[in-house]
């Protein structure tokens, strides 16, 4: 198959191309890699990303590496629908207003949260520094506070309009991730819980599908 | 005039749009805002861009914030050279790759130096912490050398040949930024050096005009 998607469920943007890829019908061959040493960072995939992150894919020999890019690229080469990633100028810059800024604006107060509280403890042995969950929390919480009182501020289905964009897939998944340390953005943003229920709804089954392994180890952290 | 351009030259990615601006001689109002309860917080600016960033640009009354995004919708408006950012898909999907990077790849690491080792300390008049210090430090020196090691591993005089695209106003404004701690990007990565020195020869006299703020910052940080 021409089209190779190199990813892991682990990761908030894998899971937004994986869903993308499986809701627009894009065929792909799956090349799940396991985050770690004999995955992302083994010689075979630094061939391939030699800054050692997934997502990636290779379309037929030509790499694309970075969700967003991987992403727009999608849209420009596999004749999918233009409400995902508009054409028209004005349209595609206010999408874009989002993108850009969802990467130091909510995806890393999220994942650093993610990062200090549930994987380094986990590979460390040690407990997270108080100073640093200092300064991420709030950053994490005022990020999805403006998901509910700025980016959501209308009365539309997705962020949008009533189709999903990419933006939408990028956005939850972030969204998603804090669940590892008990943490649901949804509780008391009522505009983002009903968001989030949308994509997922309008994304079933692959929504699901693509948390699986963070949905498991969410209740086992509950345990 | 039609295009208003909201700025701080304190700010990276308003720098690179500022020298976008001016290289490629597009004509602008000028709206420089400095950053502060009386500039980017304030009521009027707020109105601009509730999130109370810069850069922003009012094209005509169509406002438009995130300096990629900005980037992007002037090269598709304003009938600029394609070499800044390439309609052909697969180069613009190579040019993405860089510039989503970026965001947490390379600007995040220099900009958390600059405020933990800069900014916060003249605001609240403490130190740093020394193990927020040793979190992004080692951050930032990776980065850099992913510049030079990876980004830059061609015989081209830029990011993506032998002319200038948005990715290189992007990055240089990054990389300048922690001088104001004393740090020097250039300093044992011969190449980053002669790409940096290539951009600013090519910008000029706008490379030097956009830094002069932070040059006079540095220098007085010497003394």
């Amino acid at each position: 198959m021409s089209l190779k998607f190199y990813y892991d469920l682990m990761s908030q943007p894998s899971r937004a191309i994986y869903v993308f890829l499986k809701v627009t019908g894009i065929k792909f061959e799956s090349k799940p890699t396991i985050l770690g040493k004999l995955g992302h960072k083994s010689e075979e995939f630094l061939k391939i990303n030699p800054i050692g992150q997934v997502p990636v894919i290779d379309d037929n020999g030509f790499i694309v590496r970075e969700s967003v890019g991987i992403l727009r690229y999608l849209c420009r080469e596999k004749g999918i629908p233009d409400h995902w990633y508009p054409k028209e100028s004005k349209a595609q810059a206010k999408l874009d207003e989002f993108i850009e800024w969802q990467h130091i604006g909510l995806r890393l107060p999220c994942a650093f949260y993610f990062k200090l509280k549930w994987l380094e403890p986990r590979l460390t042995g040690e407990k997270p520094l108080e100073s640093e969950i200092e300064r991420f929390q709030p950053l994490m919480l005022d990020s999805c506070d403006l998901m509910e009182t700025f980016w959501l501020n209308h009365n539309k289905k997705f962020l949008f309009g009533n189709h999903l964009t990419i933006a939408d897939l990028l956005a939850v998944m972030e969204l998603e991730q804090p669940k590892l340390c008990g943490f649901d953005p949804r509780q008391g943003r009522p505009r983002l819980a009903a968001y989030m229920a949308s994509v997922k709804s309008e994304t079933s089954p692959y929504y699901d599908e693509a948390n699986k392994i963070i949905d498991k180890l969410a209740s086992m952290s509950k345990l």
